[in-house]
């Protein structure tokens, strides 16, 4: 079917979300049936403004540059769609004539996606709704992993390991490392890839999955620091009390109506500090989805296919699906592109296996290091730990 | 003269000591009259436990992959020596018949081994003793600038064009990036190498040099913030109230009686927020002088040489010197290696030039780009910044 393209990313970004965005645009080139390719700026909030840029326009080097530029290339937005929205998004549609739409988010933008689609097809406009995942936080049902979390993981990866080497060169305190993720501890948990040896930490890992006890955390800490090498912790920002209350809340509300975290590793230093342990945080936070040195390969791949999968099942007419990612094998590792129905991915959230935290609830099993190395398909960067062999005491 | 070589590193790492430890075994290899290469365990500490490592012990691979090891591989310490430690200090330097003393690190560093030197000359005991600069902070005196700043500026300017770049994708928000540096803004400033076009952040820079002020801080991020561009803001863990006070006071200070400083980010996102602006807050932190991914090759290059320097200028027969860097020219960047009087060095800090912030006290001048974008002397990761033509609206 003749027509236009439009595609919109929703949400925080990802290290590779600009390549699923280059997967549409340059896949699109191929199908004599697409005429404008548009993009919309800053998400939905571009379609009520009806505010497009022509994808056509950008030259060849700056979409193949889109693989290896951080945030949102087009812009992104919040915003969270209600009833009343979308009758007003189908007139504007209607009026561009845009037959192809496709939508780069987490859970909410499926949730937009899928209405959307659903109020295409009852009101009988023909246009293919076709949702395209991405999220750092891995939360997305029906999907192996969600493209952007093998970057961000292999970022906790790296940075985690740095992080504890200096713990262990100044083996006098403890240093808390924040990591992104609201309700599931997906990333937090990448940080047990961080891990070399027994001595070298990440010592501790706190997810949000498990309600945080300060007594039980300054214990855990003090058992570790007793053996004299330091004690490097890691802390998802979402970690809450048992009582529900969030450990770092800014008072912040986004436009979901979720509260926003902030500030968990400071917090969980400054308990250190009153307990007379040394304590220092680092909260690299937003860099974990926006480094592109840290990049990981086959991630940036995925989520090219992806981008490009999802305009091939449009042309062949599917709508109303997430272009997905099926896990065939391990070893090699090896997936398969999949179409899952939209309605069953929105609002989902893929909670973390309970069964993949210690009994403790303070570190990760091996069954999660089984399913996240495959994702990352990479060594990480390995340093020389020195043999230190002792001169004689004289 | 024949004897044996001790090597320690002090303080905290940058991305690139390790190479300089690297400098120091491969140069000594070289010397048949070093006889035992040792690295003291933790610096000093090291040194009065009698904890050395014999270096010779360790694979030519091993000292290789030095280059790219983050923290300190022989560990480091924050001991300030008091005038009664000198004296042990040199019964075990002779005890050991330790000839040749390497002490890498900062203004504190040099300071110990300005003592150290004297305390040997005046007793009659022949041991050369050089220091090797070293620190992401870049206030040594007399040196062009540090080893580890170039690495430590590149991570800052990368990441701030990346978070740059995240802030403009999502703009109804303020992000704060908190960068390292006790007293100088050296590091701090290097953010404004992120800058690539007016609209882009960083939009406003803190250094700890200007005294920072609440309301003209909201003032000042409220005016970006009219341009619809959101607001990119780094700062400084070191600033000050004009009273003094810390804005990121943790309560703690370190063994030099330094106050140790924290959460300056979320601090002034705080003040933000409670101003009616949404912000969050970014601490990389730590990550700035551990990260090797974003190590900048001319900076670990001209660490090895310092750290060969200092070992061939003691086989010369030169002590209480410490190894330094002049800059010959800028186009093309050349420098020579020299050496400088320890006592010269020893506890001077060398302030970032008032003249280089701009009259707002809030933004860093050309004067400093031209200054720092040499001992980078590397390009920034270039991103595509799409055209945007807009489709005509219907």
């Amino acid at each position: 079917m003749k027509g236009n393209l439009l595609v919109a990313q929703g949400g925080g970004p990802t290290p590779v979300i600009n390549n699923s965005l280059r997967g549409v645009v340059e896949e699109a080139m191929k199908h004599p049936e697409i005429e404008g390719i548009w993009a919309a700026r800053h998400g939905v909030e571009g379609v009520f403004k009806e505010e497009f840029i022509d994808m056509r326009q950008e030259s060849e080097e700056d979409i193949k540059g889109l693989a290896s530029t951080p945030a949102s290339a087009i812009g992104s937005c919040r915003r969270k769609l209600c009833e009343a929205d979308y009758p007003v998004l189908l007139e504007i549609f209607k009026k561009y004539d845009i037959r192809y739409f496709f939508y780069n988010g987490g859970n909410d933008t499926m949730d937009s996606c899928n209405k959307i689609s659903k109020m295409a097809e009852a009101s009988g406009y023909e246009m293919k709704v076709i949702g395209v995942p991405k999220t750092i936080d891995n939360d997305l049902d029906l999907i192996d992993h969600c493209p952007g979390f093998g970057s961000a993981a292999k970022y906790v990866g790296i940075v985690g390991r740095e992080l504890a080497l200096e713990n262990a060169a100044l083996p006098f305190q403890a240093c808390v490392m924040e990591t992104m993720g609201r309700n599931a501890g997906w990333l937090t948990a990448a940080a047990v890839l961080a891990k070399k040896d027994d001595d070298m930490g990440p010592h501790l890992i706190y997810m949000p999955e498990i309600a945080f006890d300060k007594d039980k955390f300054v214990a855990d800490v003090k058992k570790i620091f007793e053996k004299g090498k330091g004690c490097f912790i890691v802390a998802s920002e979402g970690l809450r009390y048992a009582d529900g209350r969030l450990i770092g809340d800014t008072g912040v509300k986004d436009d979901f109506g979720h509260t926003v975290a902030g500030g968990v590793a400071q917090t969980l230093a400054d308990i250190l500090i009153a307990n007379g342990i040394k304590a220092r945080s680092e909260k690299p936070g937003l860099i974990a989805r926006a480094s592109i040195p840290m990049q990981c390969k086959q991630d940036a791949e995925e989520a090219y296919e992806l981008g490009a999968f999802a305009v091939k099942s449009a042309i062949e007419g599917k709508t109303g699906y997430m272009a997905s990612l099926k896990r065939i094998s391990n070893e090699p590792y090896k997936t398969e592109l999949e179409l899952v129905p939209l309605e069953k991915v929105a609002n989902v959230e893929k909670k973390f296996p309970l069964e993949w935290i210690n009994e403790e609830g303070n570190f990760i099993k091996q069954e999660f290091i089984d399913y996240c190395k495959p994702i990352i398909n990479e060594e990480l960067p390995s340093y020389t730990v020195l043999k230190k062999v002792p001169v004689p005491k004289r």
